[in-house]
């Protein structure tokens, strides 16, 4: 059996535990994002600011992954969120079948917004299907403005683009224009917002949105 | 047959042809680094930096690597050094098969260095030897101080850290101090620069040190 044909049947293998999840995150109404992104692009951060300001709005569970430690789940739970770890060992990304262990761990009791913040991997995690409701991609400006054409299948697959660190633009080399333009060129269809969490400015608008998708109009 | 023994499988094949890229490099009295980071840490525009202050000093070579594009190569040859971009479609590193291919395309007659600059993820090329004399690993501040312990075998199995934007320090939460700490945790070994490409500190300490590694005392 070849590479390929194993590679085709992990995947397979995936989707169909993501169908499994996506039908119980259906029958119990939560609202699923994978959030993804390059390692430090700020996704932890923003899920702080965001919870912050959706506290009381919404009922949010966290599940967090990483390559190795608990530091991110240890900061969602300080906020008091139900939160669970997938600690990956090495692994470049989350996959159906962990995310379904998670949810066995998790107190989804009446929670409406799931949030699955993925490891830190602008390639891998592009390709795995964990059967949430869409992809939101953050790309911080620091990276500067090229990387959705560098790193397309990401920004293709993905339904929400984050543009964060928007308050470190005067000191580095990228222009916010041609950034959204880029992966706009990639996926005409994504929704951008652009956040700071030195600052917090757009994540009242940001968070405003996810609430409109979690608990309906 | 499982897919963890395909997988052993193709890293036992990488290491082979790793290995008879290691001795090729060694026949030719060729220096090779592979740079690695996260998307957007700074790899590139380090080497471009690298090559002005090395430019008369040394012969280099460079091979990029990226999901997508030539921008890379793009840049690197404005500077007038022999560059060939590899395009790994999807791919989520660079492999020692990819890097043999690229050295048929390459004039290498009397290089002493050969930068090999791997598609930007902070996961999987930790795994893939190329063939390579050390991995130089760049962090960039803005990406905060806890990367290390996030993405341990990377920093495990580089020789180099690179700490780059060293610059934007008063404006991001990263204390370096703590950053340093947290790689010389996972692996004491390290030796560590800090560079900015905006103020170009550290460039002449960082290249000073890859000239010795090249060419000798």
């Amino acid at each position: 059996m070849s590479v390929v044909t194993i590679e085709k049947k992990v995947l397979q293998k995936n989707d169909e535990l993501a169908q499994q999840n996506r039908l119980f995150f259906a029958r119990n109404s939560i609202f699923v994002i994978n959030l993804v992104s390059s390692p430090g692009s700020g996704k932890t951060s923003i899920l702080e600011r965001t919870l912050d300001y959706l506290k009381g709005k919404v009922k949010i569970a966290v599940i967090e992954g990483d390559v190795q430690t608990d530091l991110d789940a240890q900061r969602i739970a300080r906020l008091g969120v139900p939160v669970v770890q997938i600690v990956t060992n090495g692994g470049c990304h989350l996959d159906a079948n962990l995310v379904q262990n998670a949810i066995a761990k998790i107190n989804l009791k009446n929670a409406e917004l799931l949030v699955i913040e993925n490891v830190g991997n602008l390639v891998c995690p592009a390709g795995y299907d964990l059967g949430e409701a869409m992809k939101v991609v953050v790309a911080s400006t620091t990276e500067g403005d090229d990387k959705p054409l560098k790193y397309p299948a990401m920004f293709r697959n993905a339904s929400v683009l984050i543009v964060n660190k928007i308050d470190l633009v005067p000191y580095v080399d990228c222009n916010l224009e041609q950034l959204k333009k880029n992966a706009l060129q990639i996926n005409p269809s994504l929704k951008v917002f652009e956040t700071s969490c030195t600052t917090n400015a757009g994540i009242a608008e940001w968070s405003e949105w996810l609430l409109g998708k979690s608990v309906g109009p």
